[in-house]
């Protein structure tokens, strides 16, 4: 047995996100598919590191596979390119560690969330800006950012309703960027994030930023362990997985 | 009568470009009937500077309208682009001399082409760029393009099939630009393009490049004062209309 691993990009306005659904078409569904002719047709399940939700992005989502057949990674690279709908592109197939998991073997993720600050927000970023026409207080959410960064218990920053039980992550930078003109823009990069995790954090740092909470009362938020407890989700096509580290 | 002056951007993926068509729709059309409620519902024609083609896009489009009515140009600012589709956003209105027409008063435009020449193209830049994925030879290129610059008949350079009759231009500036990584960009300037003047110069700058023409060739082409004479027109997504001089 091999396993490849794959460097993937994608526009995600178009996906159900990166898992498989009963009724919707996702990314993992759509490179499955393109992946199959080259496995004389027999279904595959490719794994990926992090699963992004419908309407997020991937500049470098990384996927595993376990294959029997001889192409070189350089052969499946070009197939699935030739295959897959522009919107998602394979850039890399690399060879693995068989047995190599692109989920479970990840020890780290990244992610980009872009705020469009200008009064009009550019018909070329509707798809990956969040537009946040008013005035945000960037050292306010700086500190607020600050109280988030270490080792916590992430429950109220995570989706409601998800039944995972460990929700201690470790938040190694969170940093709120003005170096682009017209856009804020939040970096996180951590062991692991809960579900639509750097959302909720976007989506509460704008309420710092609005003037709407203290950034004081983020040791509040951490600690009352519930959803309620935090702002609002900030919306899905702001948000890119930049990178997975292992 | 007052006349107003719009500045405009649009993704124009979408659309069949900027001038009003019988079977599709245009961005002139989208922005007429998006004024058309400030005008008591009384239809309005918008000038545009330049009449991009379907699937170019601008990120400073110039247009001019005659108007009765008394909203100040913040007002049909803010009305207009809550009433436009995300993908064409009014970036400012202003009050301009009376009789102000957007497209005899222009002086000069500015073009820009992007060539993505990654091995793959960027999901992101999809809409926006021509994949050239081989190697480009800019040297070349930057020694054809230097024949172009100047007061030249370019009817050799301009799609086929049109019935304008003076088709001297004065192109002032043409650079072939590789600031941005992955990227090479064709920076054009002039007093005046003809239809598809900047893709049949981009798409015949690529064939030299790519070796299947000398840069001195470039003199030719401008004397058979021919269609045929030039390279193939690059595809109308890699082509934005920068800004328009008055």
């Amino acid at each position: 047995m091999r396993t490849l691993r794959l460097l993937i990009a994608y526009d995600g306005t178009e996906f159900a996100g990166w898992q498989r659904q009963a009724n919707a078409i996702a990314i993992q569904q759509v490179v499955e598919e393109a992946f199959a002719p080259l496995n004389d047709g027999v279904a595959v399940t490719i794994a990926g590191a992090g699963r992004t939700d419908s309407g997020v992005h991937a500049l470098g989502q990384v996927a595993s596979v376990n294959v029997e057949f001889s192409h070189s990674a350089n052969a499946v690279w070009r197939a699935l390119n030739v295959r897959l709908p522009p919107a998602i592109r394979v850039l890399d197939v690399a060879e693995a560690e068989p047995g190599f998991h692109a989920q479970f073997d990840a020890t780290g993720k990244s992610y980009r969330y872009r705020i469009a600050t200008t009064p009009v927000q550019s018909p070329f970023d509707r798809a990956f800006t969040w537009h946040v026409p008013w005035a945000l207080d960037v050292t306010a959410m700086r500190r607020a950012a600050a109280r988030f960064i270490g080792t916590h218990d992430f429950a109220s920053l995570q989706a409601s309703g998800t039944l995972i039980t460990d929700r201690v992550r470790t938040l190694e930078r969170l940093d709120v960027v003005t170096d682009v003109p017209g856009e804020i823009q939040i970096l996180a990069e951590g062991d692991g994030f809960l579900r639509t995790m750097v959302r909720v954090i976007t989506g509460t740092l704008v309420e710092v930023g609005s003037g709407k909470r203290a950034p004081e009362s983020m040791t509040d938020i951490l600690a009352a362990k519930h959803r309620d407890a935090a702002g609002e989700t900030a919306p899905p096509q702001g948000l890119t997985l930049v990178s997975v580290r292992y």
